[in-house]
């Protein structure tokens, strides 16, 4: 095992067990209750699975600034920093987190009329429309109720619950870009990094940034771990766009370039057109059953010899190295190199 | 004119003087920005109109807590009762309560599929449905930002968002059991008003109790609120399943009846249920657009021989007094006479 493997596995470990500590807290804050498929359906997602990667964030970025081993605290009992309370649940603002990812990802699913999701159907798909929206709905005031239980100071809770209303908001302004963007052919790289941020990147930030708020840390810490997380979400989306490209169909679980194949919006392909490339034209079909796999490769060479793809890799390694030195607020410690190691594995993860 | 009706004729006025100031804040606090189509549809049902009754009663219980002239403080710096803030923003707790109203209108039209809201398209067939999903969501965040701006103190915001957040969860259960009702033929009138109070009421109970809780009322205050918004919230609505088989379909805006013909819950059918009466079979079609106005006036008379309306009336009527009963934690002045009023308006409006 090289040095890179073993960093890896580490990180791939701590989230492991943080995982199955969120997914404990889960079904306590989002109990099945009357009117009881409501919630089935608002619990249907969060139970399918997921890497609980937000949460991870959260939960070491609380370890780092408490200066605590991990794992060593309580996190329903969490020590805060100076102040009047004592003990903060920075569980519950991790759950909350989560239960708005899924929030947006149900919803998501009936936009785009996904069928499959987390290799389940879709809520949608699974239940029906109604109850989807519905289940969204749910999500979305249960992750203000669940946030509002931390326990935190009230004047801590209130600016949590600011990050937390104004990164739903700016979530659905970048749905709503990543949705015009598909009908036009000259989104610019700063459109796209934007649309990044505010579909993708705020709920990062808003993971790092809120055990700080609610832990007590000063402004220029919580700024710190905010911009911490814009940089490890964004480039966390565009190793995502470069990962469509280059790994087998079989591993990713969907069809291998099916961004090109539909022409959706990536950093490589806004680079590309820059370039002079007919985008529209690498793929032949815009059927994803119908593309064969020397259709891709062949794009792919194309992408490549224009430098693109390298281009998504170098801004994704920039946008982590950026975040990495973001860091710097925290004390050197176990859980903060975790979070760094946490920024280089979202763009070295192959899938 | 007799008094009742210049009552009512003043209960109109006050509504429709707060409308007036509560339509030009609404642009204020939810200007149309970038994305602007997201924006557009977010604001286009509040723009289309609506009575604002909920900051009404809002507004109003701002002023008989304070114990001022109706219209006489101003609602962007309203004074508090022994807090150590100053002054609050009523105005932004009652743009809030109109903005989840119009979130919960877009997704409902949506799940029931209506083509019509306010004389004008539903948000999902002016746009489309993406951008109706999305408009709602957005709405949904911009309530507790807008929540988050009334300057009270830190403990009172808390306790605001926590009924807020609450408040929107009750919302979904209640449709969510609505929609479950559709397909039993034995709810019970208890079951009924359960739902009523959860998908209706629950907001007029957050708009009474809001301004105690933003000014720092009592808890006995804020309960006593609480509870005249739910019993005016379940009169409202049933007084309007009453005017749905009363009031001719040109005055009602949609063909009258049509809650027997599509066979949805209301007070008076589960009445009439409970008296041996075939609900189902009251009207033969199931076509709105092909009922008669004397098969509608039949199924009245069949309804009125079991007692079902004048059940309901008296049902609406104990619940408004009840509700106007609990205003006596008020200070005895002119705002509190409006609420009692206005409570009063709710089950006597003609349509």
């Amino acid at each position: 095992m090289t040095s890179s493997e073993a960093r890896e596995e580490a990180v791939l470990e701590a989230v492991r067990e943080r995982r199955e500590l969120v997914n404990d807290a889960i079904p306590e804050e989002l109990p099945v209750q009357r009117p009881e498929r409501l919630y089935e359906a608002s619990r249907y997602l969060l139970d399918a699975g997921g890497k609980r990667l937000r949460p991870t964030v959260l939960l070491t970025t609380a370890e780092a600034l408490a200066d605590v081993e991990p794992l060593s605290a309580d996190y329903h009992e969490f020590p805060t920093l100076h102040e009047t309370t004592d003990a903060v649940d920075v569980m519950d603002a991790a759950v909350s987190v989560e239960v708005i990812q899924s929030f947006t990802l149900i919803h998501d699913d009936i936009m785009d009329d996904d069928d499959l999701r987390r290799g389940v159907p879709a809520v949608h798909r699974e239940y029906d429309l109604e109850t989807a929206i519905l289940a969204g709905d749910t999500l979305y005031s249960k992750a203000f109720e669940i946030m509002l239980e931390t326990g935190a100071n009230p004047d801590r809770t209130v600016e949590a619950l600011d990050v937390l209303a104004t990164t739903c908001t700016k979530i659905c302004e970048g749905q709503s870009l990543d949705v015009t963007f598909e009908n036009r052919d000259d989104v610019m790289p700063e459109e796209y990094l934007e649309m990044v941020e505010q579909k993708t990147a705020v709920l990062y930030a808003a993971s790092a940034c809120l055990p700080a708020i609610l832990l007590g840390a000063d402004d220029e810490t919580v700024d710190a771990l905010y911009g911490y997380g814009l940089d490890i979400g964004r480039a966390f989306q565009i190793h995502d766009d470069v990962l469509d490209l280059t790994v087998p169909s079989e591993k990713l679980g969907k069809q291998r370039g099916s961004d090109l194949v539909e022409n959706k919006q990536t950093l490589i392909n806004v680079h590309a057109r820059e370039q002079g490339i007919d985008v529209a034209d690498l793929v032949d079909t815009d059927d994803v059953d119908a593309v064969t796999e020397a259709e891709i490769d062949d794009a792919v060479a194309e992408l490549e010899e224009a430098g693109s793809i390298e281009y998504a890799n170098e801004m994704a390694r920039d946008l982590v190295d950026q975040g990495k030195a973001r860091l710097e607020v925290l004390p050197e410690n176990e859980p903060r190199r975790l979070l760094e190691d946490l920024a280089d594995y979202l763009i070295e993860r192959g899938y």
